[in-house]
């Protein structure tokens, strides 16, 4: 596949395992599709899908997804931890390889018109977001299904797609492209949670560090260590090395050392290449170079 | 594909496209191959094909481009730079993905096995290598194809596989398992060459350094700087970083620094996710976390 767009659809139905399967099976053996994962969640009675692929085989494969949904998920009924607004909750498409940000909001846009055509309210988020303060998912989520009606009729709130008012049992969903996010935490040589705290306040973006950190303290109990837990939110900006470099530069004046670091769950292979051709003063490399890239042209 | 192995066997042709299409033939579309490269060189008069893919299909594809070398080539007639001393003049197999050392030995001996039933002597080299005098490839070419009648009388000198003097057309072909090659290059901030090939001489194997680096210092005259330019023969034992670093602290006794490194060629993941965890201090990482190898599974 030359242009992979992954996508990460969240549907409210995490009790009922034959319909996960159901809609699991809208991405499975599809061509031009991969689905790499699903888990339902009990507590919040949500799913997660995520799946990778081309951009047009994607979008077949998540509109099928949505009529199932539509079809099967009634609203009314659903109750559960995870804040939500629709049967489909939020679906973003995120640019993997030979895709650009710019193609992944067009893609964004197609797939919600198409849901709009259902019948069904599509508000656009993220970098697809038509306003700023619709960027924002929790402030498009604000008020959940039971506060929808009210929300539309709103001025400022009327949906980018779809009817103006809320599917009686669908309700809305949110629709948009983002970047991957990179999951990295990075262990103190100290059980200090203040060390960790203080840490996290200066290199996140919020408290003036880096643009595209979310950062926080965790004890990590057992080994008697403290964390830097961090989201990167867009590493083609912010790098992984940077966010490193920067807890260790803070740490110093604690006189603590980083004694580790951890990658949680999935990266895209550039945002590594890019920290490795910095550590080791790489030039001119391309991810190309990779044999197993190569196999996957 | 779960079990990927990588090949790279040698044609003494390469001035005829029309015969280098019919060996790029063999391993063109079919189920299992990859052809990802193959060159020819003219004065070298040889041709190297780079493929990967499934043992079993590597191998049945390998074979058919034997055939053809069998049916085509006339070594009585070959002249060229490089020394050679069969028709297909080697034939390396090396673990890529899911495959041991172990596998690619054991395929490299079917392998062997399956030309030596063509009427073809073969030897068994590298890590396949049935005596140690037979693991470099330049003692087992020695004399090349216009001695080896000669050679193949000698005691010691029998083939593993197949008749016991050469294919009158074809000669006599070189088969084993190798480990990747990383050609990975350490720049200087100097221009004195002695510099650059005082430090090869310390981290390279036969002077003392270490076990699988190949070494020697090269001038990058338009840069104004030089070059100790390595080939890891082993990443899985000496790692990318392990030279990196050797070659900074042989360099500090000059009071030179690294300006830069280079990576040339394809390299595989591992090889590159090693150094990156040394760096980075990653703890638990594991190449399943990159989002583009799923992507190959």
């Amino acid at each position: 596949m030359d242009r992979i767009v992954e996508c990460v659809p969240n549907y409210s139905t995490g009790r009922d395992p034959g319909l996960l399967e159901r809609i699991a099976g809208c991405f499975r053996g599809k061509e031009g599709v991969k689905l790499l994962d699903y888990t339902s969640d009990v507590d919040h009675n949500r799913s997660v899908v995520t799946v990778v692929g081309e951009p047009l085989s994607i979008k077949k494969a998540v509109l099928e997804s949505v009529k199932v949904a539509l079809d099967s998920i009634d609203m009314r009924q659903h109750t559960g931890a995870h804040p939500r607004m629709g049967a489909v909750d939020v679906i973003p498409f995120i640019p993997i390889k030979g895709v650009s940000v710019e193609e992944a909001i067009a893609l964004s846009r197609e797939v919600g018109q198409a849901v709009g055509e259902l019948g069904i309210p599509v508000y656009l988020y993220e970098k697809s977001a038509t306003r700023p303060d619709r960027e924002n998912l929790a402030n498009i989520r604000k008020g959940q299904f039971e506060g929808l009606k009210e929300k539309m009729a709103k001025e400022g709130w009327e949906s980018d797609f779809g009817p103006k008012s809320p599917h009686e049992t669908f309700g809305a969903v949110v629709i948009g492209a983002r970047m991957p996010l990179v999951a990295f935490n990075v262990n103190l040589g100290t059980s200090d949670i203040k060390v960790a705290d203080e840490i996290a306040r200066k290199v996140r973006h919020i408290g003036g560090g880096l643009r595209f950190v979310k950062a926080m303290g965790v004890s990590l109990t057992e080994r008697k260590q403290v964390q830097v837990s961090m989201n990167l939110t867009d590493f083609s900006k912010t790098s992984i090395y940077s966010a490193l470099e920067n807890v260790r530069f803070e740490a110093r004046r604690y006189g603590v050392s980083v004694v580790g670091t951890e990658i949680v769950g999935l990266v895209p292979l550039k945002a590594l290449s890019d920290s490795l051709e910095y550590y080791m003063g790489l030039e001119n490399f391309s991810a190309d170079q990779i044999l197993e890239t190569r196999l996957m042209e």
